[in-house]
């Protein structure tokens, strides 16, 4: 086999097999195809793309090309629920204590964020002493016990994903549907639960800018899934305007505690409401949606969410009381407003200014070894449909460095427009994409 | 600029300027851009294609990134001819001395060659005593005294076209008209003539297999050439069936003597004609075709043509008497006749298998550093349109391995298609493409 001829034949309109798929990727990892001729295959797969079975194929190689994390001494169907990025989106820590706390077991790894905050992991580590180091052994005796982990990745997940990821940054193949479903369903699968719940952004804010790119992504995502064994489902949600209100690590702590409380915003209660649904039709710990819904809404309101949630905190080593006393996370240090310059109906507010506004702030990394700031970020005080007074407050900036402060209010009101007339609003939930639709 | 930004321009169809495009290639060339990066770029490419002023830039950037030939110092109109490589083509040793031979200088570079026999540089060394290594400064002034030489390249002509064509050939990425184009062109144009007149061959034995691809890059040749300020016109011709009789070194020296005597088969005959009748026309030394028709055939009648060849095997030192004397050739110690199975005509002669065959017997380089066999090869006994009885010889094979006769006279056999009543006849000249036209 000659990397040339595979190459071709994918350029030439053909399909690869698994054969074929193995020896271009591990030939690559092992260092015996070098990445010209990588480059020149990605390239060919941008434009002729890939059928539903070359997908899921490079999609188990990746997945198997390191260390793979073995669940299976965990009772129970393991469902995992993983996020294509958006602005202000803290469902994690909603969902994950959530979905524990009516008895299904989540055990989730989670990444470090690049972009406009951190990550599920970077925001944890806003609480006091909360450890996101736990060795494979202690994460699953954790899940075993209390039901529930939140860790960093461990050991060498995805490695292949790893290398063509870089080699895709750097080529101008990172906008291909296949390689990126194949890219995120990789790591997915390494990560080693039974099933998945996929939320597939789609807007301003991020990757996928319309509602069809964002469907056909999930689908591809579905179809890995049933390919290779483990029940997908995807939710193909809004990201036109930010989803919660809060974008910033202990902020955005704050708000997942809020809502763990149900006192959360109406957009991002009812996307992790969807999502845990969704997770618990998966595990089969319910039979119907509105069965789901109804626990699910019950335990938001007795508190036995918030309850597992501090389990979580005081399992892993944190001060467990933030949860009852907000004012234990990080403080920034000077806050202000940004107010509407005239009065009207909130239009819009574009989600990557507020995003890349919070990323100067410091609650975000520029580039990856960029020290993250967990007490700072922006808090929006009013959504798209609101009306709003002159004078009244649209954001609160939070910044450690007072110089910030100015520059930051001007920047977020910038992604506000205000205007006449009270706009159509957009759903918070597109369209669910499952694998019998496929 | 950014290589990254340039590939994914190109990717969604873009057009790069020639600050681009120099920012890529001498990128490229002094190490600053990554093979990958080139790589995709390439692919993007095959698949976007590039417009007839990218195209020109390319080519001219690439032309200029070595060592050009400063033929100022010849007077007179220089005149280049190139052909796309076919099977028992011999052209450059009989076009050469003829349109020397009325007066119009010739000053040619060729390469060696990879593939089925050598190229006119090989051919020309199987002449005892022929030194194909002039200084730029012996080639000057021997086309100054003689009108003519013919030598193999010296310097480095256009490097960056060598290592964007040697990553090409790993990529998958050759088969693109746009880089095929630009890379024959900026060869031809580092070598410093003022006019091209091209032979773009289509069919079975050409790497352009119809006559519309053909067509397609004669024509972008032609644009280059318009772009560029060289005035270039291009012949498509047949390469359905080889274009001589004779494959093998020796064998198409003395197949050129033949022609330059007069005696030469039809079809080379008449291309060789044709292509000399368009230098004679570029470089403003007749006023019509007719007029170069009547000059050109006079010259072969008279002996002026053989005469002018005489003078270049002097002037580089070869013995000029091989002219007369065919037997001062290197000689293959075997033969043997590849004989007719079955009477009837001749329908199609493969010229892949000739070549190949040709090849096998050590007339051409299989790999860079093969040893040719200047004596070996394969004389054709019939052509297309032919009547052969049973056991009428189609092919003479020469070898210095008896071992290798058998083998490489049934392969010869493959290549011929016998069967009943006269096939149509194509033409051995398709189309002529001039700026005029595009």
């Amino acid at each position: 086999m000659h990397a040339v001829d595979l190459i071709q034949k994918k350029r030439d309109g053909g399909r690869l097999s698994r054969t074929e798929l193995e020896f271009l990727v591990k030939g690559y990892v092992g260092g015996e195809i070098p990445d010209y001729q990588m480059a020149a295959w990605l390239m060919a797969v941008f434009f002729r793309g890939m059928d539903a079975e070359e997908i899921a194929d490079l999609t188990l190689i990746m997945a198997h090309s390191g260390d793979t994390l073995d669940l299976s001494g965990i009772q129970g169907i393991k469902v995992d629920k993983h996020s294509t990025g958006g602005v202000a989106d803290t469902t994690t820590l909603v969902v994950a204590p959530l979905v524990a706390s009516l008895g299904v077991p989540v055990a989730k790894m989670s990444g470090r964020g690049l972009g406009h905050t951190g990550g599920t992991v970077d925001k944890l580590e806003s609480i006091p002493g909360f450890q996101v180091e736990l060795s494979p052994q202690q994460f699953i005796t954790q899940v075993n016990t209390i039901g529930l982990s939140l860790v960093g990745q461990t050991g060498q997940l995805a490695p292949a994903d790893k290398l063509l990821y870089a080699l895709r940054d750097v080529t101008a193949t990172v906008e291909s549907i296949p390689l990126i479903a194949s890219s995120i369903m990789s790591k997915k699968i390494a990560a080693g639960a039974d099933g998945f719940v996929l939320d597939v952004k789609a807007g301003k804010g991020a990757f996928m800018k319309t509602e069809e790119e964002a469907v056909e992504l999930a689908k591809t995502m579905v179809q890995i899934g049933r390919l290779a064994k483990r029940e997908t489902v995807a939710l193909v949600t809004d990201m036109n305007q930010p989803l919660g209100r809060a974008v910033g690590n202990a902020l955005e702590v704050k708000e997942a505690i809020l809502t763990l409380r149900g006192q959360g915003p109406a957009r991002l209660t009812e996307l992790c409401l969807e999502l845990a649904a969704e997770m618990l039709l998966l595990a089969n710990a319910v039979q119907s949606r509105s069965e789901a819904r109804r626990l699910l809404e019950e335990s938001l309101q007795s508190g036995k969410a918030l309850h597992k949630f501090k389990e979580l905190i005081e399992a892993q080593g944190g001060q467990a009381d933030v949860a009852d006393d907000l004012s234990l996370l990080p403080q920034a240090a000077h806050t202000t407003e940004a107010a509407a310059p005239a009065a009207g109906y909130v239009q819009a507010i574009d989600p990557l200014i507020i995003g890349i506004s919070a990323m100067e702030l410091g609650a975000g990394r520029e580039h990856k070894d960029s020290v993250i700031d967990l007490a700072v970020g922006i808090e929006l005080k009013a959504e798209i449909g609101d009306y709003v007074e002159a004078g009244m407050p649209l954001a609160t900036i939070y910044a450690n460095d007072p110089h910030k402060l100015r520059e930051a209010a001007g920047k977020a009101l910038q992604a506000f427009q205000i205007g006449d007339g009270k706009p159509a609003l957009k759903p918070t939930i597109y369209r669910k994409i499952t694998a019998e639709q496929l």
